[in-house]
């Protein structure tokens, strides 16, 4: 494969110095700069944690850091103000952005869609980069044009705040994208005890399951006359979502237009 | 092993006819006669499914056949008024009752409990013979004094009408009076979408997962920091009965008290 | 949905009396006629099982019935030598077999395909039509392109005779198609018991359950750092392989060409 | 609850340093002393990762500290010699001993539980401290009395050397000591892969699972006629142990015998 030259805008975030990580451990991946909003002339190897990483110098500012350094791809995982300035910078240099940050407009998302049209370049924006996570919201939505009848159980630890989880809903919404209206379970079911059957959408049923213990898992289940099928994804740390991030830069290299969700790139 | 001489009641029932099958399957157990309340006289042989059984007398008075034929054991699969009576008269006929009928009232089995104590006979009385499940149930208890955080997912065919099960409510109801009171998940916990974390019982959580294809599942989810437990019962079929009732028979011949629920029995 | 006029062949057997029940149960699907080797020129309905299923004649002879009988769809349950026959008379009629029978010879499938170019009418052969297997199969060879570390569990009851199943080797063929080669495990893993990592099938791993009490189960576990993927079937009795034949009556109507193997049509 | 006063040993080590975190963080435990081979005189607040923890003295030298400190139990989490010579020492001044370590050889535990007995002294050594496995093997050995079927599946990351983890093979020793003996599967039945039935432990069968992405877990299934029972514990980190260690200290204040093992402490 050839080289591929990337810069790593948020390096000591948590997603971020993963990030660093996956681009040096991999043998056609090359790191030739950060951008930092501190540390701007030093060189990575002198922040805590990467003494180990040679020759990256570190840049405060996008726009001086892509015209002193040659780069194919901007891995950028700071915040959605400063991603759509990076995004938009990068692709004027040329550069493909690959943005693992949530919370972008609707009129960003479509500016950068028109920048890349005109451009002819890749950019991905990718609100879930874990690929097993992602691989299962999209194996649901093909399992669901073949089973009307969906549930999901949602299990993490029990500190999260909210149920359903944000992977759980958003599985919800792309199988109602393609399942045929229908309300689940026996018509004149009765709950004995309020909540049982768990949440609503769109006729099918969430549970969310929270314990100790638990890191943060989903599975869906299909089910039809005489068989079940199960799609399960469990997530153990943080790690997982760079394997997401290795795709998308590859991918990326390849594309000439906009991506929203790695849904889109795997096949 | 001891040949155990065996009356069975109900033989044309689901459960009866398994029972049949169940005891003339076994080399220790002997099936003396049957008691059916529609043809008295005629021999098992003669009734449609059974004709591959002889020597098996049907009666249609407990009675009558108490006294001509001898055994050790009445196994009751008939209705809660029938079995009450046909426990009793084979108690004083001193033979030791199996009943798998529910909906016994509390001054009924009191009554059962004073004649086995009387007479120094057992007698087991036991709502659920599925001896997967009661062992999903007794160990839930055991494992509760150690987990204080459960949450219960049962999973049935989408004909069921009422949620939670009745095996998933007996179940909270043993871990209850085991497990030190707390109410689980994050005090700020919030449902975005109506019934999310399921059924509350005494701070635990039930989820009733209703899909064709499925038959009767339930798990039992246990956690604590860094590890979670889980046991699980899949029943398939009704044969997963007759495991329970072939325990139930060898066990109450060496009881001489009265036992309600098999999970007694099972050490 | 327009109305699809069908013929059964074999509707006797196991499969093909499921096929009845699905395509009387269907609203836009007829019975048309139904063959089979005994029984010419009488009813369906004086066949033991099927007296209230009205209006549909039985012949014995494929070419007589495809005469006298207008179709749009053959669905053929038999065995692969009367199978081939009659898919071939089926499409000289210009009606499009579905057909449910393994062991065709590759000079068979060549021919089939030839004569579905020639009469530009669909044809599929399917070895299996539990579709929720098939799905299994098909997201697991999509997995794989993204997981590297792949193994297959695969679950029966006691009484099968071979292992691993004929799906589990069918999942590890059609994984190996797309995934990069790879011997799993550490490579200094050492068995202290023989067998314990299970059947080896490029670099691979399946292993074989069997218990009394299963049915068919499958899983197929995808690995990576901090994560791990799993897609489960669960078969149940034989009701789940009819959602396949629905699917491929409807799909065979829209195809004009030879397809084999359900995961072809599936999207 | 009564406070307990506590000397841990080996606290510098993954285990010790968890279970200074769980006895700081217990209200009715109280850590009195550490015993560290280095170190002897400074304060548990000198060392690196302790500088929160106040007026905790470090010895060297086990007898010195327990003629310095009063303490009601020791914590051992070194070595099997240092564990047995402290084990020994705390004793004879009247410390209940619980101790994390295994290969102490027969004649050492013979030799413990000889001073227990004269002493009146409980004293617990436990090899394996996760609740929840210890609940598991304790389980799988109760449900074997009813199921004869049993299949362990164990699932652990891709760098481990052995398979079948210590854990399944404690498991399957546990079960066998109950189990009626039975060589499982089909008589005829056939590998076509060699390996894909597992290893062979009297008449059951052992699989072991390694991919990238997991952690430690371990599930056994039980089958009977219509039905299978699964046990599963899952291991997501070290701090899973603490749960058995708090569970020990707790039961050694009430014990005067030697136990070996937590499965025999917990009820």
């Amino acid at each position: 494969m050839e080289q591929i030259k990337i810069i790593i805008a948020g390096p000591r975030g948590r997603m971020g110095s993963e990030a660093v990580k996956l681009v040096t451990n991999q043998d056609h991946f090359e790191l030739s700069a950060v951008v930092d909003h501190k540390y701007d002339g030093m060189m990575l190897s002198d922040l805590e944690g990467f003494h180990s990483i040679h020759n990256v110098p570190v840049y405060s500012n996008i726009e001086t850091c892509l015209q002193n350094v040659q780069a194919d791809v901007l891995i950028d995982l700071t915040t959605p103000e400063v991603g759509m300035h990076h995004a938009k910078t990068a692709l004027a240099y040329n550069v493909r952005p690959v943005v693992g940050t949530t919370g972008f407009t609707t009129s960003d998302l479509e500016e950068l869609e028109r920048i890349c049209q005109e451009r002819q370049l890749g950019c991905i924006i990718a609100p879930n980069f874990a690929i097993g996570a992602v691989l299962m919201m999209k194996f649901s939505q093909m399992a669901a044009k073949y089973f009307n009848d969906i549930e999901i159980i949602e299990l993490h630890h029990d500190q999260k705040l909210d149920a359903p989880s944000g992977t759980a809903v958003k599985t919800a919404e792309m199988i109602s994208a393609v399942r045929e209206e229908k309300s689940q379970g026996h018509p004149n079911e009765k709950e004995t005890i309020q909540g049982a059957r768990g949440a609503t959408f769109n006729g099918m049923h969430i549970h969310s399951v929270r314990l100790p213990g638990l890191v943060a898992h989903q599975q869906v289940l299909f089910g039809s006359d005489g068989q079940t099928l199960t799609i399960r994804h469990d997530s153990y740390h943080r790690g997982s979502f760079m394997s997401g991030v290795k795709v998308a830069v590859e991918s990326v290299m390849t594309q000439n237009t906009f991506v929203y969700g790695l849904e889109n790139i795997l096949e």
